[in-house]
């Protein structure tokens, strides 16, 4: 069948409006399923440990008439480490140089925010003081998208930022258990893993359980009753981003292999029928190239249904008149990963302001981002790079500030405050900073 | 009449439910702003400008029969300038030194996050890169609670960050402007101020109108159909925290004058009927002290009706058994504003895991941190220090990950993503990393 991935020139009268129809996505609410989240979390809320245990064995249909106590959903450490013991070696040493590689780059990460105090000539100091969270929940589908690359990437950066205790969640529909997740928590530095999951399970990380203690924030993907649930404790907990679908956007000068082109916008539409695929380029011979690319690969590709599907509904191949163009519209789409495949990609490097993750070079690939370069593959979706970031350290830490006024201090900014206080209607402000005013002579 | 104001003691039975009950706090939605709040947004989107002239006209009551023009409702910079000259100049000289030390603590907080790169031995470059977001808005509301020091606040971490372009939109309920507001986005660094204000003008800013550019952050407080359209357009632009009622907590070991604490308490107090300013001291007597300061000290408060409410209702004097118990407290409390009056505060200090801001020693009131010290005075409320911070320069910034792999480091890496990727059933993934391998010899 011959392949469907619309076709688009820059230079065409109605391109921006063709282009916006493309990006546009809804992700849209279901009120079946908000009802549903609604009331299993106000019964998790309510009972505890008795509802989560009700959920866990209807929904994820545990065998043997269901688990009688919580405890039977913990998965020790001794488990966890027989799994990653009996990973084929191959498996076991991608996931140890993949999770090795990804704590060096969030080290780094830690390294750049250490907090900061300075003392001014008065001797006042002001600062502020970086600690990490308390304990946080990691979520990981269970089932058919049971991704170990996720645990590693969700795990690792609260375990760099020194996280006290790292809860994971990951639901074992019908009690089957997928050995690369539980070994990705071994090497993670996961405290404790948890069979259960959906909304049963963010609710019983957010508000507690008699033998789960809440915890200060969920990260980490899930289904749509597993969105709908982080969105309603948002608040109580924090959480991470709301995904949209993946994204690829690929900026080409027309010299890198049209079949490395063509499988990298595979490997982003392999993921889902909404993902989005686009490639830019200046050189018409050269998007002809990487048709005939995906013509001739896609029917070698086991996942070529969702493949075709995803480049037909959502992808697109984009002539542009120049790989500047390319750059500014890079930055209008904002993409959730951006590959540069060009020769000195670093000059249009640095030209995108809007990117989650930038691929520099022929040779780097969304794949090995995704997997084992070091940076983090929780990147923000439908063109939300424009106002946040990749997921990192700094997410499972926090701020505080400090300020200590010296007594001398007090006297010039108390004088500030006080006629900025008064001049806010906020008379207890301004009398709280004149007390310390010391009688002028 | 007598002060009412809860006291308690943590060696007392039943205290820790009485402390869980005291700081429960739902902020509650209500359906009828939901409602109206969905309208007036869809409105805006679909309509733009006259939808916004309509709601403003309305609204704020603008005088003779209401603006025909969008235009109509911007500030010019001269007119922001003439309000910062018309100013008394103790006010103008009050605004412009807080400026400056806001200005300088955030520059402090522009150094700590430059982004980095590093290069592996095999040539593999990985890095992040920060940069500022391109337009973002502000909002500041009119009326009653209109602060010139929140526009200071808002503002300023966003131009220290680089931000294109800044847009303030306040109301001026019928026309009537408040000149501290303007002389303060005179020195903010504001680009554009808009008289508009409500649903409509988040609508605006989030959206997009014919006069107006969508941004891509939008911050600052605004009452309860402010917050709920601000819930609503999250996602298509950033928004800040939706703050809860502030809070301040004192730690004192009594050798502070108990006048001195009593108007820091106020000073939360004085805000709103439901801030909650509580004291946390090991000595008996010295809280009975407080007690009597803010017996007669209430009397002399313009806005005792507030504060008496306040802290009949949410406010508390607790006696603690020690210091050491009162930060463990402080720590479950992870109050927005933390007084650490006391000898030798650092000691404490230490203990202190979550807090938005920590005042320490006698000098540092509150009040001086709300104006002038320099931090920034937008803190998580209702608990969410224990996951979040203050706003900062970090909140107008982004990071884009760089990965830039070399020839050398495809071969390697791309191994382990292939291996990881069939490990996963992405066999797509698989293939992009091994189309980049070398044949092997």
């Amino acid at each position: 069948m011959p392949i469907q991935i619309r076709k688009l020139d820059s230079s065409q009268e109605g391109f921006q409006q063709s282009l916006d129809t493309l990006l546009a996505f809804e992700a849209g609410t279901d009120a079946a399923i908000e009802t549903s989240v609604a009331k299993i979390l106000a019964d998790v809320k309510t009972r505890g440990d008795a509802a989560v245990l009700e959920y866990t064995n209807r929904f994820d249909r545990i065998p043997h008439g269901g688990a009688a106590e919580m405890a039977a959903f913990d998965i020790s450490q001794a488990e966890l480490q027989a799994a990653l013991n009996g990973l084929p070696s191959a498996q076991r040493e991608a996931l140890q140089i993949a999770a090795q590689r990804i704590r060096a780059f969030h080290e780094r990460q830690r390294e750049e925010l250490r907090g900061f105090t300075y003392t001014e000539p008065d001797g006042t100091v002001l600062g502020q003081k970086i600690t990490p969270l308390d304990r946080v929940g990691i979520y990981v589908p269970g089932g058919k998208a049971a991704y170990p690359s996720s645990v590693l990437m969700n795990a690792i950066p609260a375990h760099v930022a020194g996280v006290g205790e790292i809860i994971m969640v990951v639901p074992t529909p019908d009690g089957v258990k997928n050995q690369m997740v539980l070994a990705a928590a071994a090497i993670a530095g996961v405290t404790r893993v948890i069979t259960i999951g959906g909304a049963q399970a963010v609710g019983a990380l957010a508000y507690g359980t008699q033998t789960i203690a809440a915890v200060d924030k969920i990260v980490g993907p899930g289904n749509a009753y597993v969105a709908a649930a982080k969105r309603r404790v948002f608040g109580i907990v924090g959480i991470d981003m709301i995904a949209g679908p993946s994204e690829i956007l690929v900026l080409c000068d027309g010299t890198t292999d049209p079949d490395w082109v063509a499988m990298d916008l595979f490997s982003q539409a392999e993921h889902d029928e909404l993902a989005q695929a686009i490639l830019l380029c200046p050189d018409a011979a050269y998007i002809a190239k990487v048709e005939e690319s995906i013509a001739r690969l896609l029917p070698t590709m086991p996942r070529q249904a969702t493949i075709s599907t995803s480049l037909a509904d959502r992808g697109a191949l984009i002539k542009v008149r120049s790989m500047q163009e390319a750059c500014e519209i890079a930055n209008a789409i904002a993409a959730e990963h951006l590959e540069i495949s060009a020769d000195n990609p670093q000059q249009w490097a640095e030209q995108i302001r809007h990117a989650g993750a930038m691929f520099l070079g022929r040779f780097s690939s969304e794949s090995l981002g995704d997997y084992c370069c070091g940076p983090n593959h929780v990147l923000p979706t439908s063109r939300t790079a424009r106002f946040s970031s990749p997921l990192g350290v700094y997410d499972f830490q926090k701020r505080s500030s400090i300020i200590h006024v010296s007594e001398a201090g007090a006297q010039t900014l108390g004088r500030v405050a006080a006629t900025l206080a008064y001049g806010e209607g906020l008379q207890a402000h301004a009398r709280s900073a004149e007390l310390r005013l010391k009688p002028q002579p």
